[in-house]
């Protein structure tokens, strides 16, 4: 019997074939963490494993989540891991380098054919090169520190294929929110999702669809890694499309049919056709994170915006998904575009997604986001709403003022 | 007997002549709160005067301290002063304009000739245009927005003679250090300091002057309006340089002489020539605020930093002073160049100059800051330590991870 991708690199890593619901021992390529849990992985494998780490070599640390710090408590924890970093010879990425998916797959630590376990439920991300990217929390996370290994049920995999061409102004972000919306927020619980039709999809594109993959529940979200991408990325030769894979269920979208979508509080499968919402009243518009904060995003935000002011009241908040997107963006004159459409260009890095700094939202606030998450209270206070949206819709309304379609500037 | 421009610009708003030592009532022309002040002042105006506002258009709010907000609290209180502004028609700058004191300067708001108080200490800075800028608390700011008027003790002058012509790499913010360390933190308490010799001074080098002003505990800090300034800058016809002016002391300072100026832990007027404290480690090096957050200094920093990257584990942080100086360092690549360094750059405003968030530092932190206060805590933890400078010093201790000279890169 054929074997998914997923199957593939279990199997590879494993040296042997696997099975989906088997149980694998593997040893992954990379551990990534990132300011907000290492310090609690380093207290447990300090305190409760008594153990010491196996394979540094291994290890990265990014600070993303509160960067830089917004608080003693907040740089007292980054310092005590930059400790950590120096004395046990780990690599880390500190405040301002960007968020840790972005991160990884810039310094190509993340790449195709890897597993790739990460401190953070979106490291599903890393599916974009082709890696097995997954989550994990600190406990596991810490017992792989000390042992270089970690357990996995092999996932059933769902196959998502994609037909046709986008229409103007409809996003790969919308392909996202579509997905999420037909199979649900536990569609595809501790399953693969895996992506076809899409070897015309540059990288950017890729990291929106992988990252938002554990928002229908997925163990992992996997773009195979050919067509449109870097030579560095091209599949590993052991790699393959075996079109006698076994798939648990298959979905199609026609991309011809699709329109922009937008997710309604306070849950990301809760989504619909934008012009059910257009017209609602929005006071913050957010840009940035590791699902849609690259050049591409904010360069699409500045090609509705170019020579427009945001209205009146309207707060609208960009943070560059790494330096490097923000080098880019400052060097082609797009921040310059945005910043004098009346917009706040932060440091790079997680920024508000979580709340915790860089534009919390307060009472009652109403956020269009970029990011991937609308739950109650994520941003900020629990009486605060989040809507999800591409960066077109997110730049439509910002000019607006209320929830706008991008195809009706 | 001849005036001060301080006296003179009291004697007009005052209608008569005033002489220092005399108390005077005159109307502000312009009364600027922040996010940190606002909230406590309208609370006085509501709860404790029960008063209505006098003169709105004279009102300016600004968002500069935590900007945009870090934590529900502060993102409710800038809604409260947002919901304020709508209905008492109350110009707002938002989150991402940029520092209070330079948006009054950009905006024309803050002019020569004016009174312009504020509710922050470094309100001095409006003497950078020749205006009559001074700082007040709470209590006396709603005061203001109530009945229009203040109290004013006129302050005797110090008059402070540049001379010569600054060497390569020393800076006006020297020249401010400089002055700090020969009158000490109270040597101009409750008075003016009035500069002279520097007609040759663009705008940006005068607001770094007046801001520092208040270290010397000085009512106001003013730059005759002459000389090198744009039209709209230029003195009014009644305010002139007098020569029969009475001062209470001179000061000459010989910029020939002068070298960089560090001022140390933990008080501004503890001022060193640079070679006593070059070597010094730091941890974090931060290029921003009212006194050096703008174009000129990011471009001074960038131009030694260009191709070069700093020191491995120093964080360089860099708060644009306003979003157009900010948007004129990504239009002319110098944000690129101190991104490709390796500094971190954060949206506009007073960032981690008080240690709310954007970079507060932890236990034990060293940081070099282009700032106007080095007190104990003042950026985080009480057990951190700030060295003051120019930008030329920032970005040679940056490169080096050491307090480094300029002069010798």
């Amino acid at each position: 019997m054929g074997q998914t991708i997923s199957e593939q690199i279990l199997s590879h890593k494993a040296g042997q074939n696997v099975k989906p619901g088997e149980f694998v021992v593997i040893e992954p390529d990379v551990v990534m963490s990132h300011d907000s849990l290492t310090p609690s992985i380093i207290k447990i494998l300090k305190e409760e494993l008594a153990a010491s780490i196996k394979y540094p070599e291994r290890l990265v640390f990014v600070f993303d989540h509160v960067s830089p710090a917004s608080t003693v408590g907040t740089a007292d924890l980054q310092n005590l891991v930059r400790r950590f970093a120096r004395e046990q010879n780990i690599r880390l990425f500190d405040v301002g380098r960007g968020i840790c998916h972005q991160v990884l797959v810039e310094e190509a630590i993340a790449f195709p054919g890897a597993v790739a376990v990460g401190a953070d439920s979106h490291s599903t991300s890393y599916g974009a090169v082709g890696a097995f990217g997954t989550g994990m929390g600190s406990t596991d996370v810490a017992l792989i520190w000390a042992t270089g290994k970690t357990w996995l049920r092999v996932p059933e995999t769902i196959r998502v294929n994609f037909n046709g061409q986008l229409p103007a102004h409809v996003d790969v972000k919308d392909m996202a929110l579509k997905i999420g919306r037909i199979l649900s927020i536990s569609g595809a619980n501790y399953m693969a999702v895996e992506y076809h039709g899409i070897d015309w999809m540059p990288l950017p594109g890729r990291q929106t669809l992988a990252s938002m993959a554990v928002e229908m529940g997925a163990k992992v979200g996997i773009i195979p890694p050919t067509g449109n991408l870097p030579e560095h990325l091209q599949k590993p030769d052991w790699l393959y499309i075996d079109s006698n894979a076994h798939y648990r269920q298959v979905v199609n979208v026609e991309l011809e049919d699709l329109c922009p979508q937008v997710s309604i509080p306070h849950s990301v499968d809760h989504v619909s056709d934008i012009q059910d919402v257009t017209g609602t009243h929005v006071d913050v518009v957010f840009l940035g994170t590791c699902t849609n904060g690259r050049h591409e995003d904010l360069a699409e935000a500045a090609s509705l915006l170019k020579g427009k002011r945001i209205a009146p009241g309207i707060r609208m908040i960009i943070t560059p998904a790494s330096s490097r997107e923000m080098s880019k963006a400052a060097s082609d004159g797009t921040l310059s575009t945005l910043i004098e459409a009346g917009a706040l260009i932060t440091s790079p890095g997680c920024g508000m997604c979580m709340g915790r700094h860089n534009g919390t939202l307060g009472d009652g606030d109403v956020c269009l986001s970029t990011a991937n998450r609308n739950f109650k209270g994520r941003m900020g206070a629990p009486t605060s709403q989040i809507y999800l949206a591409s960066p077109g819709v997110a730049a439509a309304t910002a000019l607006r003022g209320v929830i706008s379609d991008p195809r009706e500037l």
